[in-house]
């Protein structure tokens, strides 16, 4: 039997915990904000935003909707974010990706204060990640990966991980954590140009996936009793669903399910992380703004 | 029939290289210039430093040796770095490793000008090569196993490449290389903690070994036409030499030699290329500070 790891029900234990710690901190007459910054009109992008600044509102915590037209120049977004940096209220700023394509947007990540870069994009921060500096931001989605690990009680230290996918925003990253002193797997990261992809999946006891392919991986390339992470969210189009489309993972779900020992859902599994790792973050940086 | 990768021949290459290069910079009036800090007596950091300015002189680099007593404190090292910071003759900073005990190491590295940092080991440099940004230094020794890689012929992309060791100064950035844009092998990082490392090794296409054991890798650790990349330099009590000592690397030569389609011997494989990329780096260094 294969456990459900439900992203939900652990997301709601961290906001749970940062609920406290925000209480804590109001004591101290402290109130952690977070901005996000929204250029343009991309729906998805909107829902993204509006569902952060929601369960910022939730928590009491304070949050900063700042959008600019699609038109908006590379200056005015910097403008914003130095802005942002300078405002002692504001702990984490995040500039929701992607922009419209005048804005360069490593540019824009550079230009935030790493202090208050809680996307943990910054290169100052992406060193920490490597140098095993816990005083910086560990990007969402990976962070979120490893709480799931731990909370499912699955053992990382001697593990065989394999990371599908090289991106910064979760393959590496998630590489980094894993074979990190506190992670301790033996760590292999594979991409599309990874010859046997079957037969190096087969030899996890943990798979990440995180390529962004609908089902891409199938019940051939999981080994019986693998604990498996599905970090892909993509729409696949389908008539008879509302929306015509339903959302589903890089992992074909219903074969792999039953071979694994754990298995993250989609949705529900990692995605649900990723906005708890944010607030996580957001009063991290709050807290060590009291400290510096 | 192994081929022995001839580390000194590939370092004379790159030494080569990088004398016609300063000859194109001393045409425009440019002579790149390496500072060498040494504090205290250390005498396997004399040698070192002696041999990384005698390497200088004989290519026409300027190069500075600034020695401290061993009782030199933080502050005194601080402040010589930050006048070779301000100094436009010097390019590329490098202080020995490993400095006294009151010398906080990670603090000087980080007070290093990045753009003179020719060690690799400043955060922006470890987030560039993160990042896959080429404007960064690369550490000096996994840059050089890169390079011998390059120069034997062997195919990364593709390859199974396992790296034994995660340590930041030629484990996890061996890992990034081989792992990039360019490099494209599939990448696993094996350590202490990893279970079954006879297993784990004997799938590598490419092995690099860089665990500081004397003589760890095996024979039944190697795949028949494996290539080995041996990063250790170890000393071993030895009676019948002169000096009461031989130098053996991680990898059992003589028992995994006849195994491998090319290996690095110790002396001579992966160490002549540590200085050899220093200097490149250093004619980077000076290259990139007239563009900027």
């Amino acid at each position: 039997m294969s456990t459900i790891i439900d992203g939900k029900a652990v997301a709601e234990k961290v906001l749970a915990e940062c609920g406290q710690q925000i209480e804590e901190l109001q004591t101290r007459g402290v109130v952690p904000g977070l901005a996000v910054v929204l250029v343009g009109d991309d729906p998805a992008s909107k829902v993204y935003v509006g569902s952060k600044v929601r369960k910022c509102a939730e928590l009491g915590l304070h949050s900063r909707k700042i959008e600019l037209p699609a038109d908006a120049t590379h200056q005015q977004v910097l403008d914003v974010v130095h802005e942002l940096n300078a405002d002692p209220q504001i702990h984490g700023i995040l500039v929701q990706s992607p922009p419209p394509p005048q804005i360069d947007e490593d540019a824009i990540v550079r230009a935030i204060d790493p202090a208050k870069d809680v996307d943990g994009f910054h290169p100052e921060n992406v060193a920490k990640l490597a140098l095993e500096d816990s005083s910086g931001y560990v990007p969402c989605t990976p962070a979120g990966c490893m709480r799931l690990l731990k909370e499912a009680g699955v053992e990382t230290s001697g593990a065989e991980a394999v990371v599908i996918g090289r991106s910064m925003i979760v393959g590496k990253p998630m590489a980094l954590l894993l074979m990190s002193k506190e992670g301790n797997a033996t760590v292999t990261v594979a991409h599309s140009r990874t010859k046997d992809l079957v037969e190096v999946c087969r030899r996890a006891d943990i798979i990440v996936a995180a390529i962004g392919r609908p089902e891409f991986v199938t019940a051939d390339m999981v080994k019986d009793g693998a604990v498996v992470i599905d970090v892909g969210i993509n729409r696949v189009e389908d008539a008879s669903a509302k929306r015509g489309y339903r959302l589903v993972g890089d992992v074909a779900y219903d074969e792999v399910a039953p071979k694994c020992s754990a298995i993250t859902p989609v949705p529900g599994g990692v995605g649900p992380m990723t906005i708890a790792m944010l607030i996580s973050n957001t009063i991290k940086a709050a807290c060590q703004s009291q400290r510096a």
